[in-house]
């Protein structure tokens, strides 16, 4: 039964976490980097063949831009991997200095609406339901715009990009405390992205980015409450010890992802029809991009196994009896255990290696693309 | 203009703030503290008398609890001043250890239940308008109990609570991130609150306090917003370096006090029919209780003074442009000017002497009180 | 060779852990709670009883006072445990209400100074060979008192208690970076302590309490940074989601917990020799008190034996070789580990149950000090 | 007497406050940027200009490497400014993706050693006095390097580069709690630092960046702290609201500006022989860069000027009776003092304009620069 759900577990890789990514102080140059999204999604397609448990890749739109968009769909299938999410960007133009679909300036807000219309399209082209929008917008310093006006603005962007999805179609509305934006960011907390989303509607979600919260925000907490609601469209997952640090996720607070998923299943959001998107988001900045998006694959199945394991049934009477011991233990006692063992055994049910990481390094992929891919421009967050 | 608008400006202070207070670690005693309900209204209106703007005050039950409410209503009226908020109280009775409302103990829920009820017993009997709900809810091991239950009890709870609002009567749902709580608070932000309320209908709305979010979180922008979506109810004032250290309003950021106020104005939330409550809600461990008070409201004064002399129409010119250090200029401007001469005005005007402080500690009051008010037992968090 | 550390470990118990504790909202009371330091110390023993590890107890003055210290200790001895650190207590009078040895006033610091003094008193009455400073001295507002006149009150006030120190005798300074004091702690981080202890000389050491630290504090890398200079003198060990929360070791974040114990065994100071102390310092507000020590002692073993698991050779080989992701794979593979059957082992070994929360539960300890101790006042924080 | 001492002020400009700059997201370009160092300081001329106490430039090298230093120098002299502290970058070649100094690999390591010795060589060439280190070096990830060896590293380095200096030359060594490192940074607080530097001697002391804090951290503190021990170099002044945000300092948290400068004042700091600089390093990634500065050196100014208002004498009184409200409201009185018109009669006297603001606004200098400054690449981080 673990095993089956285990196997079940769908995980969605970014396209551009095998580009090059950095700080605002120095982007690192890796060697094999993909020059173009044909090659991020063949590097993805390694992640799938390896973990059996990430069978789509997000792209993110212009980096992902390609002339032919069913042709790169097609592409992904002979890959063995389909195409998840459409990110939008509207923070890349010089334009969006002072914000996209906030902007003070009409002008500003229609070209920012514009691409978020043209991401539509993309998602009709590959046959995408998801749309994932992160807004970079907000002010530096008090006083700097209008912060009720900027929600207004924000509110008429939502309205049309939600009108024009299809029958089949959803957004997820992300939110981030801070940065790029320093005072103010214009969907800092999921308060705000529930209450547009609920004003709007079915197919307008929250996605919940482990690293965009403030110290000491209770993240489970979060999810069990927008699975209450109805409106957990799906995660950004990734790590950080400080700020969004998007390290690969698990590896700050393993204890805090686990908790996460046993709320998630809690929840039911682990079952299918809830169409809670899992994704990953997250930089590999001075680590190899491939091999950390196995190994972030491999931390979430490792947290969900935990998260399987918990004895709900003895959990509940604890619960009822108010033994907070007790209660707990039936939590740690799940979380302690070493589910590595398990998840091989599901792996090798699966036709897989039971250790993905080795199996990759001895793949040679590595090695190959990095002689290969000689020439042209790395991938990264301009292109 | 400003001057009329200073002049009707109203903030309520909390009964418990002339009692004793401390840490976890102690509550240091001081001299002339009220034995009962009835020296608290004599102490809060001695803040009343001195600055003109503070004619209610907040009872806290089962802290203030008295035989006869009409009494105390009557008494107070004799004092110059009137019952504000009723604050409940579910958090003191050794049955709460686990949770009040949320409990997972059905009979402790309905004790629970029972004293929300009695408290709009009390708002019947004093004409009190507003009840102030805080839940010191939650768990403090992963594991304890279950979050989504807990939503559901809170939920009922609510509704019970609601349905038995008289037709002028409503409650203000208070959020905080941690304390007593250290795992989960069942109302730990204001999207947790605002959720709530939404659900229940116009008489829930959410009041803000301002010590009681996470660290970086931009106080302002959630008055913003609940103002924009109709649901700001009021404030808990006080301020903090880094937790819920309960000083005194304005003393640990004037600036965000400022800040704070220029959103109220802008929103629309500091016109009376906006039914915006700002209350004090804070101790005074270590300083003298009704000059902390009298402090306090005028903090509060100074930070509405200057957000009434923004230049409106010349921000909205800067903001349109785009003009960062122009827009922030605008609103550093009015921060950076000395309000005390244009404060001293209006209270000359309004027959006091311009130096609340000063007036306050030429007045002999505390002298006498502290003469007076030998024996019984001083008035604290748990009496 | 990993049992034979494990066996020898020693975790000290806090007496104070074993009477009623909370936050400044409540005190919740449990049942069967000691009434005075011969009850805790008879508490204490049960928890080395079922451990086999945690042989000491520190002792909190004037909460322990007792007429004949040598009769405290010749009980101790009976009961099997000894006599640990011993805590000052310079917080509790009125006197202490602004500062206790960093007053304005020199009477009020020259009694906490004699209270210190006669902290060494009982060290040389008990054979204690370490007294451990907390100073809750602070102040709440700007320009309250002088932050640097304060510093110097200190650094007299720790001159004396360190003159008085006998030649196998050292004091530990603690550091906290708030509360009760709410704007300046006068020993708010580890640079203090260590500044003071530094020019004091090597009696003097820092100790770590895991939850006195800023959001976001790599605790890990002052306790390898104090190794590394000689001055980490111990522990109080705790953990916190938000701020001093006082939760039991290791239920917050174990991972945490693992990496400092990597770093404590890493930097030498799990050596006999290094003379670092391990000692709980929580409380047990809403657990029961004698089962959480034992919890929070198994927490400490179990975080210890996956530290002591790390391949300290293929993590070097991996560090040196800029090997990002193999060196993390080499301490998240012993992380990963379930290292409850080798502490069953070891307890086994040692002629303990290899389950003490079951066996404490059989042992009906807890129902005979619950049905002996009526009468009488709990012991809490303040006797 | 004060206006005096606001007449002596000296703040340092940042030669690449000037240049774009951004977040990992995004550089926005703006118009009129300066193309190389000479146009740099011809830019920061003008803060002074209109200023009249920001008389000397910090350089970064390499972003101000040029062939011939006495000409640059001698250039600046032209201008009517001066060559301030030399900044090194050891972190933006390929070669310190995993750490410069504490690198695990000694041919990096010896790599940035010479990077910091060629500092030295430009402090001769330019008669700088002022060294300052910011090392990003750290880990992302447990287990990447080994924290122990990274500081012994360290302290080899530092060793190398203060036997260097010359006998009127020091270096600052500036600390950080994260970015661009995640997991560990290796100087991430003041204590280390402050460690590294007792041990050097005189010619090594502790930079203090506004920006570089935990959440919470009380910065005025660590300013007393030091100057205490007399380790205090100087500051890196800007704000934040959330991280190392980088904004113009005082535009964040104007009264925390102010306590920075009441503890430096009180502690001898703004007195000549203490030789602390007053240095500005912040972006601005929105705002008009040299109108920027401007504001910022403004901020210092007012926040001194209030702090130079105390009344001191009227402050220790109220400190010594232990009057909480007496002494906070002497420290408050000072910082609701308008002191705009005082800078203005201070610049009046000094044959300045008293609104630099508007006067550089109708000097035309921007446009003309922005006419100018056509083609080539325009300065930033990585040039």
């Amino acid at each position: 039964m673990i095993k089956d759900l285990l196997r079940r577990q769908r995980i969605e890789t970014p396209s551009w976490a095998f580009g090059d990514s950095g700080t605002r102080f120095k982007v690192f140059a890796q060697a094999g980097v993909p020059r173009d999204p044909y090659e991020k999604l063949a590097d993805a397609a390694q992640v799938h063949r390896f973990t059996g448990v990430a069978p789509t890749v997000a792209l993110h739109i212009p980096w992902d831009r390609v002339a032919d968009y069913a042709d790169l769909a097609s592409r992904a299938a002979e890959l063995g991997v389909g195409i998840g999410a459409i990110n939008s960007n509207v923070f890349q133009d010089d334009a969006y200095m002072l914000g996209s679909v906030t902007n003070p300036d009409p002008k500003v807000r229609a070209r920012a609406l514009d691409h978020l219309l043209e991401c539509v399209d993309i998602m009709d082209a590959t046959g995408s339901a998801t749309l994932k929008l992160w807004f970079s917008d907000g002010t530096n310093y008090p006083g700097q715009d209008d912060i009720r006006s900027r929600q207004d603005r924000l509110a008429q962007a939502l309205e049309r990009v939600y009108a024009r999805l299809g029958a089949h179609q959803r957004f997820l509305l992300e939110y981030k405390l801070f940065e790029p934006a320093f005072y103010v960011s214009d969907v800092p907390d999921w308060g705000t992205a529930y209450a547009h989303c609920l004003r709007l509607g079915d197919k307008a979600q929250v996605v919940v980015d482990t690293g965009h919260h403030a110290p000491g925000t209770n993240i489970e907490f979060i999810v069990a409450f927008l699975l209450r609601e109805g409106k957990l469209g799906g995660f950004d997952f990734n790590s950080r010890f400080y700020a969004d640090d998007d390290l690969m996720v698990g590896a700050a607070d393993p204890f805090q992802l686990f908790r996460i998923m046993f709320e998630v299943i809690g929840g039911g959001g682990y079952d299918a029809e809830a169409n809670v998107a899992f994704m990953l988001d997250q930089c590999h900045n001075i680590e190899p991009k491939i091999a950390g998006q196995i190994r972030s694959v491999m931390n979430v199945q490792e947290a969900t196994a935990k998260a399987l394991l918990v004895d709900r049934a003895a959990l509940a009477v604890a619960q009822a009896a108010g033994d907070v011991l007790g209660a707990n233990a039936v939590v740690m006692d799940a979380y302690n255990t070493d589910v590595r063992p398990l998840l091989g055994q599901v792996r090798t049910e699966m036709g897989l290696d039971p250790d993905p990481m080795a199996a990759y390094a001895r793949s040679g992929y590595f090695e190959r693309v990095r002689d290969e891919r000689v020439g042209g421009a790395p991938a990264g967050w301009g292109a």
